[in-house]
């Protein structure tokens, strides 16, 4: 079990780490520009720290819950290598929104496509493996073998 | 292990896809509206789906933990129902809350509620396993064969 | 397995419970001080409340993701003291910023040298597993008996 997962918990944890530093970011906007909580509004500059992070961690579950769906149910390797690309494109999204609000969006259409590629990746792993647990059909193997 | 939590697995992306409608309905109402980011605040209309969506990603996480923590302790079967109960209910909130505010709490007390009961099922899962595996007492076959 | 999960699964539902509780107390302290969604602003005093919350929601997957890495590739038993701590500086912090924003310091600073230390050991376990797995050297065994 553990080894058909450890790939996936070494990117789980990098996310992680790429959580706590946006929060750092946002402690540190926050002392920069004198916006102590529970304010969440003051100049332009902290605003897009402070919705940067949040968008980020309202995205990270998902992300986490797709990584390893896709990850235990298709294919590890394939999950991992996606997951190290949306927690870069994550981190040039930060980076990008802290300097512009239009900084945001290159990275975040990437972003996006690479979440889409795992809900691809996680429908197909669950749709086959109910094909192989309720009919007994190996479509993973049929297909490759066909 | 798989054949134990597909239907897991399948509600959990189905989640996965609805959060992402959620996410798309805020993007096209910022740009209906005119709400550029890191702006938050706009037309009543804008804020209520902002809020909808903002209150279903805090959400999120802790559905699908006691999901799993349920369908893995207790039942998968249950569980998957009580999970597709609650996706359904959590659209409903989204667009009640879309409309009115009002709109948003009937969907709301049925989401609590399903909450709750997957709450049940996960104390009483791990409770049960906490006997059964320190306890050596096995209290589902001793309750069923009384 | 599931016998060296059940009391990461115990403290998970802890969790999910406080974080219930967090929310019952945002409704109360929006009846209390007449503020009615979609609107996050009014006094300070629920402005506090209502932050104090966001920041444990924002805050529980990241958590959630630590204590199970760190449980299951490193130590059941470590990890589910540190997720109870955790649990328990958490409560002061919703109390804390409850009553005044610097009420909320102490119990922050020591919810994330947890939330570190919980990173710590899941890094470690990811290692020592990815060096058994991939490079045959099992560590941990190799530190225990030089
Ligand atoms: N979203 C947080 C991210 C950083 C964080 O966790 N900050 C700590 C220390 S300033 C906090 O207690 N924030 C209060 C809050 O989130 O309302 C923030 O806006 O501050
Ligand atoms: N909570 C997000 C949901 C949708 C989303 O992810 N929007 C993208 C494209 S507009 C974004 O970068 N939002 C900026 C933000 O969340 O501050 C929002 O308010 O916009
Ligand atoms: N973050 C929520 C926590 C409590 C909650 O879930 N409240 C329900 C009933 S008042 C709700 O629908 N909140 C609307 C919202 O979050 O915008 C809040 O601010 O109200």
């Amino acid at each position: 079990m553990m080894e058909e997962t450890v790939g996936l918990a070494a990117v789980t944890v990098l996310g992680v780490l790429e959580q706590a530093y946006f929060s750092l970011q946002v402690i540190y906007s926050r002392r920069k520009h004198s916006v102590s909580p529970p304010a969440t509004s003051g100049p332009p500059e902290f605003e897009r720290v402070f919705r940067a992070q949040a968008n980020c961690s309202e995205y990270f579950p998902i992300f986490i819950v797709v990584l390893w769906t896709s990850g235990v149910f298709f294919s590890q390797g394939l999950s991992s290598v996606c997951g190290l690309l949306y927690l870069h494109a994550r981190l040039r999204y930060f980076r990008g929104y802290s300097q512009s609000a239009q900084g945001r969006l290159a990275p975040l259409y990437f972003s996006a496509q690479v979440l889409w590629a795992l809900i691809g990746f996680s429908s197909l792993g669950v749709f086959f493996t109910f094909c192989r647990v309720y009919l007994n059909l190996d479509l993973l193997h049929g297909l490759c073998c066909a």
